[in-house]
């Protein structure tokens, strides 16, 4: 085998905005799998939020990524070679594989995923870690009853748009925040959502008083800043606030922006608590069953936005997330499929 | 019945801390109680960091007093005329009788106390409203389970000192926070508390260290600010931070300072609730009954700063609760027993 593996190591740590200078890409050869191992070729590379995260130092969920080790990465590929008799070559799977062209690993840490259902890409969005995302936060930390009101921010994102939309699936009311005309649109016009509020356009809180008229049940905060002080300020009494991220607040050189509204938890006795996927490892393959049953019925929407350019093409593409210049999933196409 | 009523109105909303000239003392002949009323006459007046919020204009979860009104107040009085067959003249009651010397209120607005049991200012602190919203914060939210750490800011004051003293009865390990040498001694050496932290000596986040080595699994908050910080930077998993209070910020005229470091909640699949004691309306008779027996039993200890000065001396009683000049629960006597 004399493949060649292009890797995308961290460099440096970033001081605010992510920059080409704090990644270097390296070329290697690329190894045999061992017993019980794959051979991924990557085609998609999922750009998430959590990215930045993982790109500082400290303790967090997950372990920090080292400077000089290959960027973290969940990915959608192709088996290229497998010792695993589970695994074939040619099977489509997702995993985390790292910003790079090739990964070898544990046959444990592949998800086969079935493309005649739907696209790669989608594996790495609505049917994947964003999906799953949205799926336990709204039912299992928020539990949104028939009528209730569900807000969500980021609505038009990988994790916002399937919150919104089980929203809708559970019986409740679903409004999306969200940066322009053409998300706005496509959460309400596409994906069903009752109504959008436009952040970039104007008051947000004008727009929660106006959407949601017995205030928010429960608030989906995908941004934090402002946005999730103007739905604290809305809630409705027993409200529930789900902390899934805060992107706004990501590339912050001077600290995090708290919520300054939080004792609204306490006038309006409500909760505000936080998550990741990885929390709900055991209900992991019920809730992946679910959302494959709801998006083959038509019920569940998807949109990727992919990317080209390959590896080199990593660092613009991540800050486009943070801008929000995307509509649903982003991700960048590595190799041609 | 010619009594003089002295009463203390609400005449300008404060900006920062109270006043004198935020309030009027105004004299008014003390009316005859009507069908089903008593008068009281105030004895002791509690002083409650939520007053300041009652002060304050806006939605909260109690219409705030209205300039020219009766300051809001949680009061000890005797009853001294009674149109209501269940209360007698000379019975203790406690209720929210007003910043005044007498009140004609209806009764149910009173609740008769056992001044046998525990002198009357016990029953505005340990076994009033401040200890149900110890009870009813930290057993119905938080769940404290055996051998997990539960720590409470404002450990010396009325609501912290029972705080820690059911985290204890409950079989858990009790961190207080306090400030000065005396606070500390006295929620360890007397009121029974594993840990004291004085906030005023140092580091806060390095006595959390020090005394949650394993993080803390309970944070109930009376405080805000950057204590709140310090303890949402150490939760355990699963942790509970209970909202109670945000002393800290309730003269602040720019603006409630929020928790920057509330991502904690994503990272460790925590929690932040609020409450205020009433929304456990129908568990209140259960719970006093309980601190009742508690106190009785010698399981629950209270300590009581009575201030002299009558209603003059409402607004320099008022702000030794906001600078902490106080030891246990604050209260004002109105009038001798």
């Amino acid at each position: 085998m004399d493949l060649v593996n292009h890797q995308l190591l961290l460099a440096a740590r970033p001081v605010g905005l992510p920059q080409d200078s704090d990644f270097e890409l390296v070329e290697q050869p690329v190894v045999e799998p061992g017993e019980g191992e794959v051979l991924v070729k990557v085609l998609y590379l999922s750009l998430d939020p959590a990215m930045r995260g993982w790109m500082r130092e400290g303790r967090s969920y997950v372990p920090p990524v080292q400077i000089g080790e290959v960027m973290r990465a969940f990915d959608g590929g192709v088996v290229v070679a497998s010792n695993d008799e589970g695994i074939a070559v040619g099977d489509h799977v997702v995993g985390v594989f790292g910003t790079q062209e090739y990964a070898v690993v544990g046959a444990r840490a592949v998800t086969k995923v079935d493309t005649g259902l739907a696209p790669l890409p989608t594996f790495l969005g609505t049917l994947g870690m964003p999906g799953l995302t949205a799926y336990f936060g709204l039912l299992e930390i928020s539990h949104p009853q028939e009528g209730q009101t569900v807000v969500v921010s980021g609505a038009a994102g990988a994790v916002g748009a399937v919150v919104g939309q089980i929203a809708k699936l559970k019986g409740a009311r679903a409004v999306g925040i969200a940066g322009g005309p053409e998300k706005c649109d496509y959460i309400v016009d596409e994906l069903g959502f009752d109504a959008a509020i436009d952040y970039k356009a104007g008051d947000v809180a004008r727009g929660l008083a106006e959407h949601c008229p017995n205030g928010i049940d429960v608030y989906f905060d995908n941004v934090g800043g402002e946005i999730l002080d103007a739905a604290l300020a809305r809630l409705a009494r027993e409200a529930r606030v789900v902390i899934c991220g805060a992107i706004s607040q990501y590339n912050a050189t001077e600290g995090i922006r708290g919520p300054s509204n939080y004792m609204s938890l306490l006038v309006n006795h409500a909760s505000m608590t936080g998550f990741v996927f990885s929390d709900y490892a055991s209900g992991m393959a019920d809730a992946a069953r679910q959302l494959h049953e709801w998006y083959a019925a038509g019920k569940l929407k998807s949109r990727e936005d992919v990317a080209q350019g390959g590896l080199e093409a990593f660092v613009p593409t991540l800050l486009r997330l943070f801008s929000g210049e995307h509509l649903g999933k982003l991700a960048l196409q590595v190799a041609p499929q």
